[in-house]
């Protein structure tokens, strides 16, 4: 009957088409839109029109206008709102009560507890967290981000980051990073840990901080868009944007301390390649705030882990939370551990792939697909399948490896229960046990659930649902 | 007389089939061998025997081999062979006497002999060299190099970079970077370059190398690898390896030194996106040495200009130069200057390209596409094309953008006669007039006639000739 070749394009499952040869099929990558659900589909379907259009216009355009500076350095009670009341201690992610939270967390919080000097030793700690005493809350809740564990207690030096345009009341902030190895963000408390967080607080806080008045703010989209031309992606790889800022600073910083107090200094930057993580961190969180609350938009405007559960924030919805359980990241892990071994995905710092950073900017860092596991031909490919789900590629932050095209920058709920295609994610992968620190890295979507939550969330406000 | 479509493969002048619509037409990149002269392209095939692959092969794998160190920084009087015996000055590219000198290197060698106290005013400098009681000799007659102009006094301080390896006698030498502006190497001697070179010869050299010794060797290849996947070239954007270094070297620069040597330092290395330039220069002459004087090899060792002339050196020729008229390069020029103000090409910094850097790596560096006119394609382009005229990828330097491929490296003289592909080379561009400095940056092509007169030499040789 046929005369002639025969192509197949297939949209359903490979399985299907699994007896002709793959020459002859075009496999589309489509999925039921609403991830399968037919509800949620159609509320997105229904939302899809110039309202929301509109809406998210004026959101991105907040978000893309937003120009944060790192103005200093300064103890979090002196800053962060609400820290400083009471016994006060800060985490990643969207809310959660200590008796469910991670072995990281809690080891966090112990450290954290232990270094405020409100317990005298781990048990006296635990006893204080389980009993209620100490107010935990997220980050996101005053205006602040920190990596895995996100734990942030008043006595820590954090970034000031400031909006440099017409917004400039607001603010955000971030801890600042600890290097790799046993860390408080990824649960360890021991005496090291505890001593380096005070060594950070009296003199790598004051210090870098002094430097950064001196030399003048730090512009993070500048010092990001830099360091996506070399090799960064904003997230993961911090190499160039830490290697970039030491350089800058480093003669501010030696004009600014004792010696003893220069030399540890600019040994820690030198040791720790990841410490403008915290910098992009703050920058995305204060470009992404530009956004909270705008009424009718899809933004998705806060992307945050616990360990347990994974949190959405949208933009129309202000500061609610839609929340679902979170798993383990896939990727690579250092040798003797495995996924056996890995607390479920942590940490505030996808907060740079909400803004386009981290994932979505693979294409800039052929590298670090070797460390996640890939080729740079994925890394390409993964930036591009996030143009699927953003809405506007980022004036600031050209990709080169791509043209130069701006990396994909907000997230639409509309566009990813439409396409069914999740934000990926770069992160670390902590050991489930607090202390032992990072086993790995690697790549997680952010789960489907949250942005079906959403959507109906939306939809009810517009009352359409 | 023809059924069906007619497709045309060309591999003469794209004129041929001007008037055929181009999709029918592929295109060949065919130049006819060597360069359209019978006899150059007679003795490139009589020399493409098993004996001439097998010295390659030995050629190369030495090349490949090295591992230089920068062990420290010495006055060049010190360590530069033959630099301190009566008053002798180096510069750039193959010999040349002073009155055919192009400009910026003729007021350099004004301002080193200014410098070394040797004369107290310009036109005394000028009668003095013009006198012959200076002797001028090219840095790489002394196992050294130098950018642009590449004067190299016995005063000035010099990277000490040695072979790591089995063969540890052998050592190469680099001025310091003096920056952008007005410079020495641009041609520039009035007070301020003088006095930039007064405060690098006592405070930069001193404290850099002493930091340098402290901090241990700086491994050259290793340094060069990490920026490749940073975005630079290792020849017109240092950005990576200078940000790396600094970094690295910064606690040690600050425990060296007084406050005002280490701020003054570190402000230097801050402001000087090119420091690491003369570095990965170093290296690259210590690598290319290795290949020196292997027998019958048609491995290329030198590529340098001397702003008049091109000069090429072969390993199975040793010392001997082949030199034609070089041009000025192609590239992009700074607001208020053209093709007219442009010297033609300077410099030994063709070291990076004969090693396999440079033009050769523009893959692993989109950015500088832009710089010197371009897109990120095309230097994937440049880099594949740079693969039919070398021996090898070099080992230790993969390029991310081409899934980690080595660069292509060391060029075989054969190859470029039988393709005609001449070598690429990244290039500052100067102006024609001492001290007027950077107009511009591009590339350049290695003219033909060197490698034809090359070839020549190496039948003769062999007695093939």
């Amino acid at each position: 009957m046929i005369d002639g070749g025969l192509r197949i394009l297939n949209a359903g499952l490979p399985l299907i088409v699994e007896a002709v040869p793959p020459a002859d099929v075009l496999q589309l990558d489509w999925r039921p839109p609403g991830f399968g659900d037919p509800e949620t589909a159609r509320l997105g379907l229904t939302l899809d029109d110039e309202v929301t259009v509109a809406a998210n216009k004026a959101a991105i355009e907040r978000v893309h206008a937003s120009r944060p500076l790192i103005t200093g350095i300064r103890p979090a009670r002196e800053v962060v709102p609400g820290i400083a009341e009471g016994r006060t201690l800060l985490h990643a992610g969207p809310p959660i009560e200590f008796a469910r939270m991670c072995g990281p967390m809690r080891g966090a919080l112990i450290g954290a507890t232990l270094f405020e000097g409100w317990a005298d030793d781990p048990d006296a700690a635990l006893a204080l967290l389980e009993s209620g005493a100490i107010t935990l809350d997220p980050c996101h809740h005053h205006d602040a981000v920190g990596p895995m564990a996100g734990v942030l207690a008043p006595s820590m030096p954090v970034f000031v980051a400031e909006e440099s345009t017409g917004d400039s009341g607001r603010r955000a902030y971030s801890s600042l990073n600890e290097g790799l190895g046993k860390v408080l963000r990824f649960g360890a408390y021991d005496s090291e840990v505890l001593t380096r967080l005070a060594w950070m607080r009296d003199v790598l806080g004051p210090t870098v901080g002094a430097a950064i008045e001196a030399a003048g703010p730090i512009d993070t989209t500048s010092l990001i868009s830099q360091a996506l031309a070399m090799g960064d992606e904003g997230h993961n790889r911090n190499l160039a944007s830490t290697s970039l800022l030491t350089r800058r600073l480093a003669p501010f910083i030696a004009a600014q301390a004792e010696a003893a107090q220069i030399a540890s200094t600019l040994e820690f930057l030198a040791g720790n390649d990841h410490f403008a993580l915290n910098i992009s961190m703050a920058g995305a969180k204060l470009a992404m705030d530009a956004a909270v609350g705008v009424e009718n938009s899809t933004l998705v405007t806060t992307m945050a882990r616990n360990g347990v559960e994974f949190g959405l924030r949208v933009a129309a919805t202000g500061t609610e939370w839609f929340t679902t359980p979170v798993g383990p990241a896939d990727g690579l892990f250092f040798p003797g551990y495995g996924p056996e071994d890995a607390n479920p995905d942590l940490g505030d710092s996808a907060i740079t792939e909400t803004l386009g950073l981290g994932g979505f900017a693979m294409a800039a860092s052929p590298a670090i697909t070797r460390f996640v596991g890939g080729t740079p031909d994925d890394a390409l490919e993964a930036t591009r399948s996030m143009r699927r789900i953003t809405l506007a590629p980022h004036p600031a932050f050209p990709l080169p490896p791509l043209n130069f095209a701006g990396t994909p920058s907000g997230i639409d709920l509309l566009a990813v229960i439409e396409t069914g295609e999740l934000p990926m994610i770069n992160t670390g992968i902590a050991h489930k046990e607090a202390g032992v620190g990072q086993i790995g890295a690697g790549i997680v979507r952010a789960p489907s659930g949250v942005f079906a939550q959403a959507v109906r969330r939306v939809a009810e406000l517009r009352g359409v649902a």
